[in-house]
């Protein structure tokens, strides 16, 4: 895709949600479901947080997209978590994965090997978690680089890169990784975001509240296109919030503030570099298309 | 109840609410207790969210009023909420039950039939809520239209009117249809409120809030009295924090800050009508009386 | 420690926290997840939010600190809470215990009694819980003035000056007692400090996030630094977004940001006492020695 094709899809999802306000039900962490369903809310889609297994395949059955996050495992989840991706992929409906806490032992990991077979239409974390997944999953060599540090990342998004290509290829779908730099990849096309804030490293749940958002997006356009213009949208209204914000808090309530007020000509606007390319072919703010 | 008669009586449960600071204990979905905790210490009440069936039953023995809310369903509240309700019902402990999430299958359906039994003194839902509630009691026709989408409403309030003066005939509570305008009836009287704002539909958990604002006035007053009293300081705080907000997350800020300020004499005087009469008797902002 | 020895004490353990970045893992109350874990990072920590008994054996063995709040309890906390606080004890890691709602009966009592064996580094609740704890434990008599309703204090800080102390001498940790002044005992030495505001009483959780903070520091300080650490930058951010806030919702922002701000310099300097000592040996604001 050109920049331009690129820019034309990420207008065509924003502007969709805004229109047909698509539910995006979730089962995710206790701890951020607060943060996950007013940004969702906040691009236009609509929120539902359920957990229990006849519910999540009873709604992963009709909904047109879904979010799936580990980061506060239940005993409950042991059944309701493999029936619901398998229900999603049965019913090809588009699930993001956002396999927070990767590393712990035990159920988790059993549930986190058990999604192989039901292939996220995106995955989104952070470096740490993306190679972990890529491991877990035998995508990548187990010495391939990488570790984890409770539910924060100790890899700079670069180093998840094959790791990334690797699990998009897998599942068909995209992989997003998300740190300082955003790299989004569909296995073929790759692509890195600047943009955003630091200050989104501050609040808990930015992460989990872009996968959210992934998710709303991915029940209007495809795992690439959806991946994109969420993480386009936080790193226009993450950089929005900063410019005004006075800490992390009121940097949150500017950030939802800011991502309920983007237009979808804002998001796709913002895409385009803005900056001067440099000799890296990265733009100060915008894009880099990553050879493979 | 005249108009006056009704500013009176807000005026004293809210007054009552300060001065007593009564507990409205909840049990509650995990993704908006913070903001039914905070909206509960706004007016002046006091928040204790619990799960287990046992705590719960001794809770409900001792706390003037109770909230029950069913939007994310765990294992344990297949036991807690049945031995509540009962217990509440047994007490003659006012509650309110928000039947969030009504429709999906289950363990929830079966629970929520259960509570016909327990005669919660208010039902608060949006209007596919409250119209599925009395399907489900088979309070109206199974024809009786209304569909339920998610956690969110398809219908308008005055489609739920006969649905709620069917439950609040047959609970001897009160019921409230939360929407655009608030319907609150207690099967003899029917108020339609004016007021608040589309904001409180961009931010999650507006009317699980409201629910449990409402349980912190029935701690001291009767049910069709603390439906209204909560009704009437969202929709004023509603409009006052629409005035100053920037979006949706501020907006809630200002929203809570605005419930903390109001006076019992301010929610009182808000609900007096402030605009003018339409040839339908309705007020642009205040109150319609419906005549049966 | 004299006064000066304290402030060194808090900037060391201010300072220590911003530059090591330290994990405090908790197993804490659904409600209030997202204000402890944004005020642990706000003050330079991490923060992962855990309940599977294997998980938190597994987190609790290698994190360098660790938060337990008993505030909601879910079955799957039966298993968990004893097995992490063994491991905890095992492994002398220091941990925070935070007895919210000690007094409902049954599996809550059982496992706050066990807890007994495990000697928390620091206890921190209101009086109420302070004096219901050292009751449960048989440290001070059963005639011992206090009681609880829900989770709010019933109790003056001062009158659970005995308790505080009792239980500190018991586990060789600290104890700190929240309310309108703090009282922090390591049973030898105890300050009362004075600080913060009214507001922190009316926003839900900031006795969990202030436990959850002094896990934090208890990473890198001694327990009666590390709760003489949280209280202070508590107390200090408390006051600074009182000026500023317009209600519970705007001042929590305020605070959060707040507590972002300060520099390790800054809480230290605030410890010193800037008022005028009065003939009780108080400082308008400051410390207090209490001579046992």
């Amino acid at each position: 895709m050109t920049e331009q094709e690129i820019r034309s899809a990420l207008a065509q999802a924003a502007g969709d949600v805004r229109e047909k306000n698509p539910q995006a039900p979730s089962v995710t962490n206790t701890v951020t479901q607060d943060f996950v369903a007013n940004a969702q809310l906040a691009v236009g889609g609509s929120a539902t947080m359920i957990y229990l297994p006849d519910e999540c395949e009873q709604i992963a059955a009709t909904a047109p997209a879904f979010y799936i996050n580990t980061g506060t495992m239940l005993p409950v989840l042991a059944e309701t978590l493999p029936r619901t991706a398998k229900t999603l992929h049965d019913n090809r409906t588009p699930w993001v994965l956002d396999p927070v806490g990767i590393g712990m032992n035990g159920l988790r990991t059993k549930i986190l090997s058990g999604f192989k077979d039901c292939k996220p239409s995106i995955v989104r974390g952070n470096a740490s978690e993306i190679i972990a997944l890529a491991k877990l999953w035998q995508l990548v060599d187990d010495d391939y680089a990488g570790t984890i540090r409770g539910v924060d990342s100790t890899e700079k998004v670069s180093a998840a890169k094959t790791a990334a290509i690797a699990l998009a290829k897998f599942t068909g779908g995209a992989v997003a990784v998300s740190g300082e730099e955003d790299l989004i990849t569909d296995g073929e096309q790759t692509i890195i975001c600047a943009g955003g804030s630091a200050m989104l490293t501050k609040v808990t749940g930015s992460g989990c509240a872009l996968g959210g958002v992934m998710a709303v997006y991915a029940a209007v356009a495809n795992p690439f296109t959806a991946a994109l213009t969420a993480t386009t949208a936080f790193n226009l209204a993450g950089m929005q919030a900063a410019a005004k914000s006075d800490g992390p808090a009121s940097f949150k309530i500017k950030f939802l503030d800011a991502l309920y007020k983007l237009t979808a000509q804002e998001i796709a606007d913002s895409f385009r570099a803005v900056g001067v390319l440099d000799s890296m072919l990265t733009y100060t703010f915008g894009m880099e298309r990553v050879k493979e």
